[in-house]
Formats: C-alpha cells, structure tokens, sequence
C-alpha cells in the first residue's frame, strides 16, 4: 500500500537523467547492465544487473516539495543492511557546487513505496541527484512535485567515468543508504563518476565480467577483486582477467585494490588463515603485473577499515565509518594516479 | 524457526554477569529499567524500558565456538535500522586490554533466532562482552559453547559509572549495530561505563524522568536532551527538570548536551526555524543553569555529525560515521569534565 502522499503531479523518472548505468538496457532503465547482452549462468548475477547501485536519477525542479512513489520487486531482507539501503532512496541538493543530502524516500516494508523527501523549500530551482536502491530491483518510480512545479533533466555534472568493478564493498554494504556507498561518495568529493559496478559476493575474476569491462567505455577502472575469490581462484584467473583488460584499454589505468582484512580472522583462526593466503596471493600476483604492464597499478595494504575492528558491520562489510575511513587512505592513491592520466 | 546451530551445551545468559542495566527489574535480566517502580503513561516508554540497548553480558570462555539463540517480542522493523541493531547482538572480546570485535550474532526475520558469532578459536579463556539488541524486548538468550568448554561470569570492567540519558541519537538511531552507540563505543575507549538510557523520541524532560535519574545512582550524568522537546517544552521543563536533578546529586557532574543541526533544516526552511528556534532556547537556558550551579555543565555547539551532511542515514540520526565524528568532538570535553571529579 502507498503511503499519504500530497504531491499533485508525478513525472515518470526514466524520462529524466540517469547516471550510473555501465550498459544501459532497452525496457529497463533503471538496469546497470543489459542482461540480454551479458548473459550470466549464475542468477545472483543476473539480479544484481537489475539492481540500481550507483544509479541517479538528475533533475532539476522549482517545487517546494519533492516526493517519490515506487515499487520494487520482492526481495527478502538482509540482517546487515537497511531497508533505505536496500530499497530506498536518498536525495542530494547541489547548491555552489556542493552536494548536500535533502532528505531520504523511506521504503514501507512491501514493494509498493511513497514518501516525501524534502518539503517546504524555496521554491527557487534546485538541482537535484537521487540515488536509487542499492539492492533492490526498481520497477517503477515516479517523481511528485507541486502542482505548478517545473520537472526538468539535469546535464551530468561528471566529466570523467570510472569504472568499479567489485565486491560487496563496492556495492555497498552495508553503508546506510544508496548514496553513502564509497564510489558514490567519491563522486561527490571529486567531480569524477566513480560507476558502482559491485557484485556482493560474487565478483569472482570470470571471464563473462572481463568482457563485460573489455566493451565498456570508461576514462579509467578501479578494481576492488580480491574479496571474493578464493586463492586458488585467484591464481588461475588473474593473470587472463588483467591481459584482457589491458588489450581492451591499453592506454587506461587499470587499478587494483587489495582486499580488507577481515576482522574476524582476529580471533577465527581458519579465517584468518583463508584471508591471510587471498591476500598474500593477490599482492605476489599484483606487483608482478603491475610491472608488467605500464598501465596497470596496484593498490596495496588491507587496513583501510581501520585496525580498531570498528569499521564494519559484521567484521566483513564497512559501515558508514569503514568506507569513510576507505576513501581516506585509497582516494587519495587513486586521484593520484587518474592525474597522470589528466582525469581530475 | 531457529537456524541451523552446533553448540553442544547451552548457558542461561541471565546467570552471568549483566551490565548496563539503570534499574534492574525482577523477573525481567534484560530490562533497562523497572517498569513496576517507574510507571510511564507512554507505551512507547514503558516498552524502550524493556529494550536492552547498551545492556551486556560479560563472560569468559575457553570454547572454540561461541553460539546465540535468542528470543525477541515482535515489532515491526524500522526503515533506517538495521535488523542486527534492532534484534541481534555482537560480541567484543578484551585482548591485551582491547575490545575488539569477535563477530555478529545474527537475527532471523521472524522472532526466534540462533546464530553462529564466532569460530576455530584458539581454546584459551577468551574474556567476552555481548551486546544486547538495542530496538526489541529480548525475551530469553542462551550462550552456546562446545561441549567440554567452560562458562563464567566475568566482572565488570568498569570501575565508574555515567549514565547517559537521551532521545535516540542516545538509544542508538542508526548505529550499525548494538555495540556501535556512542555510549557503548565511549566505554570502550575509556573504560568508563556509559549506560544508555535512550528513549528514542520520548525523551522531554519529563518529571517522571527526573525522578528515576533522581533516584539512580551514578558517578555522573550526561543529557542529550534536547533533541526531542518542542522549545516550548524546553521553557516550561527544563529548569525544573536540572533544579531536581542538582537537589538529588549535588556533588555530581551534570553534563548537558546541545542536540545536533538537522540536515534537513539546510533546505526545509519549516524545519530550520523549528531546530533553530530549539538550539537557540537550550543555548539560552543551559548558558544560565551552567552559571547557576557549579556543577552543572554544558557542552554548546551543534555541528557534531558533521557540516557536510554525511554523517546522517536520514538527515537526523547519525550513522556510525556520524557517532565517530560526536565522540571526536564530545567525548574530550566530557572526559575533561569528568577528570575533575577523579572519573578517569
């Protein structure tokens, strides 16, 4: 059931810019990759093409109220994560060039949603990014406004695309709302589109994804790879994952992340063992390849949630406090680079 | 239904040590505070009375597996909490003097959960702290172990005792989960107890209030009370409310928090004038009580979560990055004050 909702006109949001989508997909806007042309086995895989991860919708409005109504298909919860993460929203308002969140589109506990998200505002124009859910499929959603309110499309402010291809961490659990995963969040520091292409559990070096990223078009391509393959996984695809990649892109910088250390490994001695032969694995593998090829970097070190073990959610997964504390010790190594490669 | 568990030999939680309780209630191990002695009117009261936000359980064991299975009473679920913060727990094990987090225990959707936290440890006495969950009544819990393994009560670690009483940036809206509130976090970084007394939208200055923390022994206060009051309630209670307080401790610290700036006040220009209005009258009044009596105190400023409105899940309730950015800002004018009265 809706909830209450006083906006009188709606506007269809896929008539508006979308941002974030790596293979936008006919009939299905709100899609990150076109599953007609990417047709993964694994149905997890195929779901969380669906699934809006770093996707926005950018508009701009003069209304003093902004709403959503939406629906979601069925989907069952996660003990990690919020229902707003999940399949809510969260609104961001540019004002001198600085985005600031307005409000959040809080999702009721079925598949059919409607909220207010921000309400008695000036009734000047404002630019307006709404990120949408982040593990969810999103059916339909439409934009509510005032009755004589304007509903225009807003140029993308981003310049330069990158790429993330990754893990759960990439797609962002468990952050508090779409808008706080890290590739979204470093957008907004930066300027530059950090394009959410996170797999939660499921990003696993195969071939399907290098040829997914081989096709795609990007100024550059961040990888958080490490999180979900087993060692021995590792060993036997990395090295045709990155020499597809480079044929691909061979004048891109192409950066590899290395994974997080899991803090249940502090006390789980077959964890800590596990993670301990991924990670070592992935750095002998990535400073040889990192050499190898020009453009290929890599990012060392797996304290970047913190050594205090406050930074996740469930010893694995940030939190809002893990990924702020993620992009202070990787942003600044990426931007690093991207500038040598004139993406600022 | 209970998930799949291993534990061989199950331990009544209720029979070790229990922390963080104001005003244990026969009959009720988990309840933060009497409900036979404090008659709230309120339902909503007099349920967060039962909720065990920041209650722990302390324990040592040499298990290799640590298990839950637990019961909660059934609520909905909130659109910006995760299900591990409302009904599931996690656990700190103390290594070197250091909490460190050992895993989660995770809830069911439904009302009866069991849960693997932690595993292939190591054998030797593990001493441990188990938060309760902050958003649900915990009906029963058992602490699950290997067969042959020993349970104990482990004692306190804390020598003093502030309790904290507020709205629901106190109880824990949104922390990641249960051990992630600014008060729970605060102990352990100080070893001084911060025991939650969180009553998320209810906490007004209300009489009834005043007199439980009358009557509650402590070696100091701390009040987030101002996020819930209207200014109006703010003018009529709050002198009132400080003046019983000072008669009951006098030679106590009181420490009154400002409430933080909502984001939302940034565009809702309603919302702005109604938290503005409030900052302004709690400015006003705390400024002259602080004057008034010596040992009443109060910490102004309201920008704690943060000015670039991140540090939210909706722009009210901070994340766990907003309670990190709160305890930088607060918790060493806290502990300055607390010094003085050889609270360290």
């Amino acid at each position: 059931m809706f909830h209450a909702a006083s906006a009188q006109k709606y506007v269809d949001a896929s008539t508006l810019t979308i941002i974030g989508r790596t293979c936008p997909m006919e009939g299905h806007p709100y899609y990150r990759v076109d599953t007609t042309r990417y047709r993964f086995d694994n149905a997890t895989i195929r779901h969380y093409c669906g699934y809006p991860a770093g996707v926005a919708v950018l508009f701009t409005t003069d209304s003093r109220r902004i709403e959503a109504r939406w629906t979601t298909a069925p989907r069952s919860y996660g003990w990690n994560m919020t229902p707003v993460l999940q399949r809510g929203m969260d609104l961001y308002v540019r004002e001198n060039g600085v985005w600031t969140m307005a409000g959040a589109a809080r999702p009721g506990l079925q598949d059919r949603h409607a909220s207010t998200i921000v309400e008695h505002m000036d009734g000047q124009p404002k630019e307006c990014m709404l990120y949408l859910p982040a593990w969810s499929e999103l059916l339909t959603l439409e934009i509510g406004v005032d009755e004589g309110a304007s509903v225009t499309p807003l140029e993308s402010p981003y310049k330069h695309r990158v790429i993330v291809f990754g893990s759960s961490v990439t797609h962002g659990a468990s952050a508090s709302r779409p808008g706080m995963t890290y590739p979204a969040r470093m957008s907004r520091m930066t300027g530059i589109e950090f394009v959410n292409l996170g797999y939660s559990g499921n990003c696993m070096l195969q071939p399907e994804f290098a040829r997914l990223l081989a096709e795609t078009d990007a100024d550059a391509f961040l990888f958080d790879a490490f999180s979900n393959p087993s060692p021995k996984m590792i060993r036997e695809r990395l090295d045709a994952f990155v020499a597809t990649l480079v044929k691909a892109h061979p004048d891109k910088p192409l950066i590899f992340m290395q994974t997080h250390w899991h803090t249940a490994g502090n006390l789980d001695q077959e964890a800590a063992k596990f993670h301990r032969e991924r990670i070592d694995t992935a750095d002998g593998m990535m400073r040889r390849l990192a050499k190898q090829y020009d453009n290929v970097y890599f990012l060392d070190g797996e304290w970047f949630f913190g050594r205090d073990a406050e930074g996740t959610i469930d010893c694995d997964h940030g939190s809002d406090l893990g990924y702020d504390r993620m992009i202070s010790e990787r942003l600044p190594r990426i931007r690093k680079i991207l500038r040598k490669y004139g993406i600022r």
